[in-house]
C-alpha cells in the first residue's frame, strides 16, 4: 500500500508572513513524514504558491547532507531553518559504514568513475552508470562501494505539482481508494471505510473553497469523509486536517 | 465530560525563533479549541517559558474584542498576530444583538453601576455585581442589558501554570480518567482503552523526557497509550502529538 495526499496550490494563501509560510508547509512535510506518506501532489486551485510548497517539501524531503548539492542558495529558502527536520530513516546520520547499509546520495561523473557523495566522510565509488540523487547500498567498505538499490520501508515522499486542477491531478494519480475530508462529508464514526488497498488518496480542501467546490462533479469518490466531527472552531486549517485524518487512517492501517 | 490537556513548561525548548515560538504554542491553542478542551494545565519539566506559553494561550482564548482591555502591550506578545484566529463560538463577531444572547465581556464599575463592554457598539449594563471577565446574557437590547450567564456548548478553555511537576499537577486536577501519551506506550489500536467520563485528561511528555521519566512512577495512568503508532520519524513533536491524539479520542467520544 502507498499513501498519496492531495493539497492545494493555495495552501499559503491566508498567511503572508515568510517565515510562517516556510514554517506550514513544513508541518506538511512533517504530518506526511510521520505517517508515512509517499506521494504528494500539489493541484492547482488559483493558488500561487505550487512552486514554493513544492521546493520547500522536497528540501525537508532531502536527507542534510545532501541538500547543499541539491539545492542552490535562494531567497525561497531563507527559513527552512526553522521547520523541525523529519528524521525519517532514509534521512541517516554519518556513524560507520558497514556492508549492507543502504543510503541516499548524490552520484556524479568524475574522468571515467561515477562517486557518490553518501554523506560520509569519503565519496563512494559507484558500480553502475546512474547519476544525479540515487539510493545506494554498500556492497564494500575499503574501499567504499555502492551499488544503486531499493530502498526498504519508508523512504521519504516524491512531491507532484500537476499543473492541474484537482479532478485531472487525481486521473493522473491513478489512485485503486480516493477519500476526500470535508466536513460536509459523512461523519468518519458512522461511515463505511472503503478496504485501503493498493494506492490510497486522501483529498484536501482549500482555505476557501471545499473538495465538492473544487471539483465540481468531475471525479467519484470511494468516501466523503468528515475526520473531525464535531468540531468546535469554525474552520479547520488544511495543515491541522491533514495531520488529524492521517492519524485517524493510522489506526486503520493494518499493512 | 471535560477534557484536560497536560503539557510541559519545557514546550519550546527546542526553538529558538520568537515568532516560532508563538506560532508553536498558537498550534496547541487551535488543537485544543477544535477537540473542545476545556483545560489545559502546563506542569513543571525544567522549562523556562510556562508563564509564556500560559499569555499566548490565553491571548488566543480571549475575544478579539476584549484583548485590549485585558492585554497591556508588552514584547511577549509581539508576534501573535502570525497565529490563526480560534474561531470558538465564543468568539462572536459584532452583529446585531438579540434578547438571549450569550457573550463574554468585561465588567467594570463607572459611578454607581457597572458596565460591561460585550464587543458592540455601546457598553451593556449589568444586573449584578461582578466586574472583570465573565460570561453574561443579553435581556434587553434598549436599553442594552445584560446578567452574568452560564455558557452553554464550548466556551474555551483554562489555563493552569501549576509551577508543580507532572505528578503533583494530575493530584491538583482531581481527575477521574488519566491517558498519558508515550511512544513506549501501548498501541492504541490494541490497547483497552477506559471509559471516558467525567474530567478526562491526556499527558504529553516534554522535547527531551517522556511521560514515565518526568513521573519517577509518582502516579498511576488508566492507561499509558502510543496514538502513533508505526511512526516514520524518529520523534512526534508534543504539538503534533497533541493534534493526533485528540483527533484519535475524539472518535471514542460520545457526549
Amino acid at each position: 500500500m502507498a499513501w498519496h495526499v492531495f493539497i492545494p496550490d493555495s495552501l499559503l494563501e491566508e498567511t503572508d508572513d515568510p517565515k510562517i509560510r516556510t514554517y506550514k508547509v513544513g508541518q506538511v512535510a512533517r504530518a506526511c513524514a510521520i505517517f508515512g506518506v509517499e506521494h504528494i501532489w500539489i493541484y492547482r486551485a488559483g493558488g500561487r504558491d505550487g512552486k514554493f510548497i513544492k521546493l520547500v517539501l522536497e528540501y525537508m524531503e532531502t536527507p542534510q547532507y545532501l541538500r547543499k548539492r541539491l539545492f542552490p542558495l535562494m531567497p525561497e529558502l531563507k527559513y527552512v531553518g526553522v521547520v523541525p527536520p523529519l528524521r525519517t530513516p532514509h534521512h541517516k546520520l554519518k556513524g560507520k559504514p558497514r556492508v549492507g547499509d543502504i543510503r541516499e546520495g548524490f552520484a556524479f561523473r568524475r574522468g571515467k568513475r561515477v562517486y557518490a557523495d553518501i554523506g560520509l566522510d569519503e565519496l563512494a565509488m559507484v558500480e553502475g552508470s546512474v547519476e544525479g540523487r540515487w539510493t545506494f547500498r554498500i556492497i564494500s567498505v575499503r574501499p567504499l562501494r555502492v551499488i544503486p538499490a531499493k530502498p526498504t520501508g519508508y523512504w521519504g515522499y516524491r512531491v507532484h505539482l500537476s499543473g492541474k486542477p484537482l479532478a485531472k491531478t487525481l486521473k493522473k494519480a491513478g489512485l485503486n481508494v480516493t477519500i476526500a475530508t470535508s466536513r460536509m462529508g459523512l461523519d468518519v464514526r458512522e461511515a463505511e471505510i472503503p478496504p485501503l488497498r493498493g494506492e490510497v488518496g486522501f483529498v484536501f480542501g482549500s482555505p476557501r473553497k471545499g473538495v465538492s467546490e473544487l471539483l465540481g462533479g468531475e471525479f467519484d469518490f470511494d468516501a466523503v469523509l468528515n475526520t473531525v466531527p464535531n468540531q468546535r472552531t469554525a474552520t479547520v486549517r488544511t495543515e491541522e486536517a491533514l495531520l488529524a485524518t492521517l492519524a485517524v487512517f493510522n489506526l486503520m492501517r493494518r499493512d
